[in-house]
This record gives C-alpha cells, structure tokens and sequence, in this order.
C-alpha cells in the first residue's frame, strides 16, 4: 500500500490515516506531498481529483478521505477491529468520530494543528471552548464505558487515530483538560508512532504562515 | 427503532437517515423536532448531548450522526449491504460520502436545502459552482463504474440516501445538469419514499428565514 500525506507539521487529516497504519503495523509507503506549495494542486491531484490528502492506493483502488480509509482499512485489513466489536461502543465510537468528520470547525481553524508549536497560555474563543467542552464529554463517555482499558474504547482503534490530532492541538497549545483526560493524551502521545510522526515535523523545514496563528 | 428527525423541509441531515430506513423498509418511528424553534435545544439534547439531528435509538442504543447511523444500520439490520460488495465499489461509495460529510461547504451554505422552494434560474457562484462539478465528476465515475444499475453503484444504497438531500438541492433551485445525471435525479426523486418525504415538507408550515436565500 502507498499512502500519499500532507507535511507532518500541519496535516492533520494525514496523521489519522497514518496512525492506524503505523499503530497496526500494517505495511505500507508513505508519498509526502509538501501542502500549499506551487505544484501542489497539480502533485495530489496525480492521486486524487478532490485534491487534497490522505490518499491510500491499494492494489488499484484509490481511497480519498480519512474516514473512508480507516473503515477500509478496518474490513480489507484489520477484520473489522478498527473499531470496538461491541455494538454499542461501536456505534459510539462510529458517532464521534463522524461527529468531528463533520464538525469542530472552531478548534479547527482557531488552533491548527502544528506538532512544533508549543504554547504557555494560548486563551481560547468561547467557541473553541465549547468544542473542548464537547470532546471532553466524549472521551469521558468512552474512557467509562470501555473498562480497564488505556484507549478511548479499550484496545487502540480508529477513534483514537482520529482524535490524535486533537491531542496533538490541545496539549500544543496548552489547553487544560481534567486529569484522566490528560492521562489520555499523555498516553497517545507516548506511542512510539506518534514520537515518529513529531519527529517527522520538527525535521521539516516548510512554515505554512496562514497555519501558524 | 425510533429515528429523530428535524423539519423534513429543511433538514437535509435527517433526510439521510430516514430516506435509508425507509428505503430498506426498516421498522421505525419517527419522532420530528422543529428545528431552531424556542424550546429545539432542550428537546433534541433529551435525545443527543451532541444537539443535532438525526437520532437513531436503537433497543437501549443512542447513534447521533447520520453517517455513522448509515454505518450502523448497515451492519446490525442489512448484513453490511448498505454499500457495495465490491471492495474498490464500497471504498469509492464510502469516499463519496466522507468527502461530502466533511465538504460541499459553499453548496450547503448558498443552497440550502428547502423541499417546498422551486427556483427557475437561480444564479450560482463560483464556489457553488466548483462543488457541483466535483458532484458530477463523482456521480459519473460511480455510475460508470456499477454497470447497468439504476443508482449510483447499482441498487439502491447508503451513497444515494446521503446523496438524495443534493438531489433536491440542485433539482430545487434549478441547477443544470448533464442529461445522464439528471436522469439519475428524476430517479432519486421518483421514489415512493421521496414523493413522501416532500408531501410532509408540503404538510409543514414553519418558516426558517435563514434557509430561505
Ligand atoms: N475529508 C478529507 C479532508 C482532507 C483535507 O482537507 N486535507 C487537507 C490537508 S490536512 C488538504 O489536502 N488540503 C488541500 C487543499 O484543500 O487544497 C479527509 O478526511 O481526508
Ligand atoms: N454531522 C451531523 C450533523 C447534523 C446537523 O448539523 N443537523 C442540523 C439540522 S439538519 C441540526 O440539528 N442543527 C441544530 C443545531 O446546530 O443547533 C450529522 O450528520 O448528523
């Protein structure tokens, strides 16, 4: 498989789908396309005619969004693990992460993602705020209903792919969470994958400006 | 199963879900909520923490966004065949509807769906523009891929319940279209169970003034 990213400083929606991958010990190639830079466009569209990353190709079959590549991954893959076998936390697991897929737009555009960035005292908007306020409710729902385990529904899963993004913003720029949810991010960001994929970034040199508020 | 839905002349979200059960002839009852009206908020947060529609509940189980109810009624009530069987089919399927879960921005915004609302020549923008190209080029790549079908990859499925709100959009505000893609609109909106959908949107007398542009 080639699995076609975006900078690892600032791709967000890249890390997801590497993350699974890497997390699953699935193998794979990575093509780096450097966002926004002249050629751009014409680079990822050789790919992907929506033009943006991730993209998996796998035996001739492209796949063009995070979300639909960690539930192809899940069944092509995983057998189905990427998400909990339990009807019920599947489900929720399903529902926040395509809550976020379609959501979150103050967190997004107010702290970018940018995994060299750290910040002391950042003040967060009043809509960030209430975005905070809505993932720490998930998390808790998911963290008390999937028992003893270290990630959001036990076992590492897609929704923990997907939400490394939002702990690589919320400790990046220093926002304060309850304890067992700091607990949380401290253990996404200890996987040997995620220590990878920060090391990727501070070895690149791009600065998107429009990125770095 | 109860499915908890907004208006069904504005809520383009709801009509997904619903237009999938009801479609597949699923058991349910649906519970409406008028949407943004003094009272909305309370009333869908018994249901959802999250304060949107759709809703599904399901013996004991909350599932609160309409991508993730799809993937769910897929699995626990169609034996996985909401998508195509075909691999590279169902990861095509499942990027078209990821893609739109997460885009389609300036359609959304500048073209509101609103059942009861018939345009003549309703001048798009640019970005509006761009989005219906984008459509297009995906609904021709799905109908040319699933051969003699009548939907967009071959019998009815979750892509055109997540699909069906755009038909409605694009046919309510007069968008042309390619002879082959309007032909698939007039499918879509020839269903008993859209013929139904607009006869309640005809039935409603809420007015949403920011919907009406
Ligand atoms: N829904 C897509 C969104 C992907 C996305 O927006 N990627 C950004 C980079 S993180 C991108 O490629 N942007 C390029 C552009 O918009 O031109 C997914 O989940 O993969
Ligand atoms: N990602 C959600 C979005 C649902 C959504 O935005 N629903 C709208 C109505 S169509 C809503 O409930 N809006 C109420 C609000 O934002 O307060 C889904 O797919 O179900």
């Amino acid at each position: 498989m080639q699995l076609v990213i975006g900078n690892h400083n600032y791709s967000s929606w890249s890390l997801r789908a590497w993350l699974l991958l890497r997390q699953f010990d699935l193998d794979f190639e990575t093509v780096r396309i450097s966002l926004f830079v002249p050629g751009f466009s014409q680079q990822i569209k050789q790919y992907n005619p929506a033009g943006k990353v991730p993209v998996l190709l796998d035996n001739g079959t492209t796949i063009w969004d995070s979300l639909a590549i960690c539930e192809y991954i899940s069944e092509q893959h995983l057998h189905n693990n990427g998400w909990p076998s339990n009807p019920a936390l599947r489900a929720h697991a399903r529902s926040s992460c395509a809550e976020m897929h379609s959501g979150f737009m103050a967190m997004r555009s107010e702290l970018p993602m940018n995994c060299r960035r750290h910040v002391d005292n950042f003040v967060v908007s009043a809509e960030v705020q209430k975005d905070t306020d809505r993932i720490c409710t998930l998390w808790n729902e998911a963290l008390s209903q999937s028992g003893s385990g270290q990630f959001l529904y036990g076992d590492f899963g897609i929704a923990d792919a997907f939400y490394a993004p939002i702990v690589f913003r919320l400790t990046g720029y220093g926002v304060k969470l309850p304890k067992p949810l700091q607990a949380y991010c401290d253990r996404i960001l200890a996987l040997p994958a995620c220590q990878e994929w920060l090391k990727l970034a501070q070895q690149e040199s791009e600065v998107i400006e429009e990125e770095e508020v």
